[in-house]
């Protein structure tokens, strides 16, 4: 299987009469969610999505793919949220966090419109000085402040570098599929657009071209991608809890929540992990964290991280529980030789490969934190590539739709969101939100 | 002020008796700092660092930077835990997390031997190819394993690429003034060495030569730097809680917490910021997590993260606080524009600044988080630049060991570490781990 669950290390947190006890819980969420009658059942498009994407869309992102790598040193993603970290994770997980370092045939990867800052902003204009650049601009409506800001200046200087006719062939609009104003300006400029659907939210969109396009511009197999989603989607349809290691998941954190274990810390020891650990603390801190409830989701990388939260696992408040992604094989093998006079002492490890010891890391933490009263959740993942990504997607996004039902919450919105952004637009003096000005900047004197 | 508190968006959480209820506490655990008679006194070495800092070595580690920048394209720093995470904080602070993309007249900078990750030290093999390298091995010991690794690998690559002769002038090692295999080995060999002094723990070790080589390298004022840590050397040995914001913030942590504010979530609108978080991350969670207590350190990166954590902190379980760090001005501007046709409905923002924006949404989130009950804490720097990270890194490491001492904890020490590198060794099979090693495996069958 591409990713197995082990519970060998929740024992003696939980207790087999509690998988029975939860069982109907697991029972009833798998009805609501497949019978699209649970809450939030207007964004459940991800979950046949495997099977249901569209097919003519899918071939025009490798055409575009292909187009982009053929006349581009650097694409520009444009995206905030749900709209760059599931590309960037892909394409880190796939690639590596030094894909843009690494000699290759493909375009650098940039991302941006994901924060305020014109520092970043700026240094990516100049990263982009005398190079070819096409941009994938990535919002439903188009008007998102931190996206809407970098297209801005991405527009204007594709323009000015290429001419406005230049310049179309080389913008690239991921959006509505009919309405908002991103969709209207890239019909009327030209530029090639692909579509958000309206029934999958941001968190869950990696799959359709939101993810899609940036992913296969890294020079990534997307079909692969969705096939091991596909694979994913066949798996875990079964209802029944003992035989469902999705679901099985989905319990287990509800479970341990149930008996004050509110932190999930999720683990991998690959760096290139890390903006996958960042893509699922989206998915499930925006999924969970509402109604005064939730799960808080934190994560590491070890053994980089057991030198600095390492201390607070082992030994700190007890609230704590990890989720650990382990791989059976890693894409570029090390095997350690002998150094004559092991003046490190290493000696000990002649012969073995760096991924044998990463493994012992991985067994001597686990017991360690066990002792330490941490339970453990370990999946196993086959390898680092585009199949098992997939799959390991579809595995997280259903955990997260099952495991919102059982907590009794909407897993598929994100009201708390909005409150930000409704005080921000008021203090910019946006128009239609003059009245909370005055009271606001009051409470801020 | 290089960094100031704002207590502000406090009220509703914390009283005013509250302030006055913690003082002894506050003024005991400055006593117990600055008469070194605390828990884990032979530990503070960082606490007059910023004058008493070892000067000729200071200047050697100047001319070493400049060797390294006049012959290496790239520089590897090879290093774990606070062996790492401080010099590339501060890199990325000073520089820009996107350093090794700019143009620049200094060398490319490295992070390995801070995991087990093969695919990562291959990878950093391949980027390395063809390039002149220099290396700086950080250990106080030269046995920790991930580091010891990578040394070998590098210095089997050097030694290679430029004989043992050539080797030796780019091999730079970071360890014990007297002891250790490390120190024995560069002496043996000719490497230049600088010093991990006895009395300062790794987490509190960037401002020592730990730090300070790596970050001369990137061309970063050290001198700048060690001014701002001694400005707030001077600054915050004040035992007056109210004149003390470096105190206050050490107070008003520990007063959150004891009313079940267990998660301190740290906040940047920079992305710069992000290695600090991680930074910061180890120094609290290190010094705090133990004897089943301390505050749980998180981190988040905004606007980005209000895309993704944002709807926990805004709506999910009420354990929460947020500790800011605003910056009065960033490196580069950029001013909005006017977009003719408005078509992105962007243009109540002309003639303003990304970085007023920016503040803005700051000032939108706090409210709004204050609304949904998560109390703020906000430090407001200058700028970003070199003597107010100085400033900054000396406020949290001594508001850190306040914090330690008022909760009754040893903010020097790290017992927990050891226990999964036990339980590795046992399972690789070290000599001296023997006995263990049956009784761990059969526990993991």
């Amino acid at each position: 299987m591409p990713t197995t669950l082990s519970d060998k290390h929740l024992q003696g947190f939980l207790g087999s009469d509690e998988y029975v006890g939860i069982a109907p819980a697991v029972k009833a969420a798998h009805e609501a969610l497949h019978s699209g009658k649970g809450l939030g059942n207007d964004f459940i498009g991800w979950l046949n999505l495997p099977t249901d994407y569209d097919k003519d869309e899918f071939a025009r992102i490798k055409v575009a793919a292909e187009k982009i790598k053929s006349n581009s040193d650097i694409f520009v993603v444009i995206g905030i949220g749900g709209s760059y970290l599931g590309a960037r994770a892909a394409i880190e997980f796939i690639k590596s966090p030094n894909y843009n370092a690494l000699c290759k045939d493909t375009p650098q990867i940039y991302y941006t419109g994901n924060s305020i800052s014109s520092n970043a902003l700026a240094e990516l204009l100049e990263i982009c000085e005398g190079k070819d650049v096409s941009i994938n601009m990535i919002s439903k409506s188009g008007t998102t402040t931190e996206p809407a800001i970098a297209f801005r200046v991405f527009r204007e200087m594709l323009e000015k570098k290429y001419g406005k006719d230049g310049a179309k062939d080389r913008i690239f609009c991921t959006t509505d599929k009919a309405r908002g104003t991103l969709k209207q300006l890239a019909d009327r400029e030209g530029y090639e657009t692909f579509v958000v659907p309206d029934d999958v939210g941001g968190r869950y969109s990696v799959l359709t071209a939101v993810g899609l396009l940036p992913i296969a511009v890294s020079g990534a197999d997307i079909d692969a991608l969705m096939q091991g989603a596909r694979d994913a989607q066949d798996k875990f349809a079964d209802p029944d809890l003992d035989k469902n290691d999705c679901y099985k998941y989905a319990a287990i954190r509800n479970m341990l929540y149930n008996k004050g274990k509110t932190t999930e810390i999720l683990v991998s020891y690959e760096p290139a992990f890390t903006l996958m650990n960042e893509w699922f603390k989206q998915l499930y801190g925006e999924s969970e964290g509402k109604d005064q409830k939730g799960i808080f989701p934190a994560s590491v990388i070890f053994s980089t991280d057991l030198h600095s939260m390492g201390q607070y696992i082992q030994d700190g408040r007890r609230n704590l529980f990890e989720t650990v992604v382990l791989f059976d094989s890693v894409q570029r093998e090390i095997k350690l030789g002998t150094d004559p006079e092991n003046v490190d002492g290493l000696n000990f490890l002649s012969g073995k490969t760096m991924e044998f010891v990463n493994r012992k890391a991985f067994e001597g933490t686990v017991l360690a934190h066990n002792d330490g009263g941490v339970p453990n959740v370990v999946l196993t993942v086959d390898k680092m590539d585009e199949y098992n990504l997939g799959y390991l997607i579809y595995f997280f996004e259903k955990a997260c739709a099952i495991s919102g039902y059982i907590l009794g919450v909407n897993p598929f919105n994100q009201p708390g969101v909005e409150s930000y952004k409704k005080n921000m637009f008021a203090l910019l003096g946006k128009p239609g939100y003059e009245d909370q000005k005055a009271a606001l900047e009051a409470r801020l004197k």
